[in-house]
């Protein structure tokens, strides 16, 4: 039986427990640890045993939310997850407590409610903008090393606060952040204007290979195993490739075709507000958001990019920005 | 004789003359036109006579800042100048009002005072951070039109609040913005989510140029007339690139080579903290600030280099990078 809560009822609970783990989900990014790291901070800060997991390894770029929390043992009593909205998504940790999770903490309104309690604010452009309210709650401030994570969460999940989910509290948080010392021009400069050697050479291999479709409305690029192979790219450096091609001014269809195997790929698919990128994407078995969707397709590449680029038209034809 | 005044003295002057001027810097920003559109339209909004004059075009993706004023024949009799540090900095117009500014509101910190009476804060991260406080004050609410253009100054003037001169306030003005239905997504997404096929272009060309020095603690690109005249890339395009190299994991000097002529290169140096990039270009006669500075090279592009290079090599032996 799982019960939706208020955040005072959050607020309530995790003044009252004790010996908390605190779960992120799987391929953490910014929010999902420094939600953690911060809720983490700031139980440890009320005198309680907290602490982190995650099924996968922590990028070294977050490693300084590690200086919000110590390091404690303890045989866990209660299981918060945060910015986890469904089961599967703790990955390896899933078998273990998937079914045990106590309280979800959450901004994705397609949170599946697996936990016994439940708080979803979907308004919410980060699940570390819930945290600042709690953690500002319990302890009536801002420690700098928690501000420094919460920052990381609102920062991160808001392109730098460029996307639609910004809204006036999450300035006005981010503000209250800067007052508490949080270091926002060093981690917006680590999270947004530094890229890897690889992811150069990467992008380099991706622009060489882009084409256009239907007069500049669709741009296509392709990452190869060969081409991940030799630039030495890892996720976090193919991450950002899949915007590239829908940042090209007039583009309203990006597709990103990663090979995974021989004559397989995983396609993303971003659009501009006219194209529905998720109804693109169901029609080979895909979905996701309006504006960022993807499927996979296992064809040769020239036969997945006809038939993406055939759904891609029937969409650019339905809303009138060509004709058939 | 030139006067600094207070913000309330500015404010009190502006609602006291009428038939106002308000200009704008050569090669127009987001600040300067957001801050002169913003200012302007709050002084139409107040009954009064006002344009804004700039010495070269906006660039087409500012213009919706138009909608924030109406197009007004009269003859000045009140001259400001926005976000202009310096008399040159009117370009063609310098020798019609570079003698004739009555007022200037600036943030730059080199702010010549030249203007009769000057309001300068440079601890604000935009001119239009100032212009939100003028307009505040004097209609009490801050129009949507004039929101969208004093959030495209205080956004571009902080890469998207990434830059260390973003406060506090930086935020909470945004907060105020977006309340006053500014659509700060739409423009962040044309600001810095959408590039021009000919900056892919250009792009492309320069990554695979891309040299390193010092085992990655410099890298070097360069930008030939051919690069630019066959990616068809206008200033626009080329900006961006000299950003570039520093962006890249590991490096603390970035340097740009522009070709602007046989034999004559503009050089752009963007250091990481300890590297003075300043130093390095006065070195061939330039300057500029710690972080970013330029300079001019008469030589071949490979002594061209391997000067900049030497150069370099001194400042990463000086701060203890290298040893000698």
């Amino acid at each position: 039986m799982t019960v939706m809560i208020t955040l005072n009822e959050v607020i309530a609970l995790l003044k009252e427990k004790d010996n908390i783990l605190i779960l992120s989900h799987r391929f953490p990014d910014g929010d999902t640890l420094g939600s953690a790291y911060a809720l983490c901070g700031a139980l440890q800060r009320l005198g309680k045993n907290a602490s982190v997991l995650c099924s996968d390894q922590m990028p070294d770029k977050f490693s300084y939310m590690k200086k919000a929390i110590k390091e404690q043992v303890f045989s866990p009593k209660y299981i918060v997850a945060v910015d986890v909205a469904a089961k599967k998504l703790l990955g390896s940790l899933e078998n273990e407590y998937g079914d045990k999770v106590d309280l979800c903490i959450d901004h994705h309104s397609t949170n599946e409610i697996y936990a016994e309690k439940t708080y979803v604010e979907s308004n919410s452009a980060a699940t570390a903008e819930i945290i600042y309210l709690i953690v500002n709650e319990m302890l009536g401030t801002i420690p700098k090393e928690i501000a420094d994570c919460l920052y990381t969460g609102i920062s991160t999940d808001t392109g730098c606060f460029k996307f639609s989910n910004v809204t006036s509290r999450t300035h006005k948080i981010a503000a209250e952040l800067i007052d508490a010392g949080c270091e926002s021009a060093k981690i917006s400069k680590a999270m947004f204007d530094t890229k890897s050697k690889s992811r150069i050479a990467i992008e380099k291999e991706v622009l060489e290979g882009l084409e256009f479709r239907f007069n500049g409305l669709c741009a296509i690029v392709t990452l190869t195993l060969d081409m991940i192979a030799s630039s030495g790219a890892v996720e976090d450096d193919i991450d950002g490739i899949s915007s590239l091609p829908r940042q090209i001014e007039g583009v309203v269809a990006g597709i990103t075709l990663r090979e995974v195997s021989e004559g397989g790929y995983k396609v993303s698919l971003r659009t501009a507000d006219e194209i529905n990128a998720a109804k693109v994407a169901s029609k080979f078995g895909g979905g996701g958001h309006s504006a960022a969707a993807g499927c996979s397709i296992n064809d040769s590449i020239e036969n997945a990019k006809n038939a993406l680029a055939n759904a891609v038209e029937d969409a650019l034809i339905e809303c009138g920005l060509i004709k058939r």
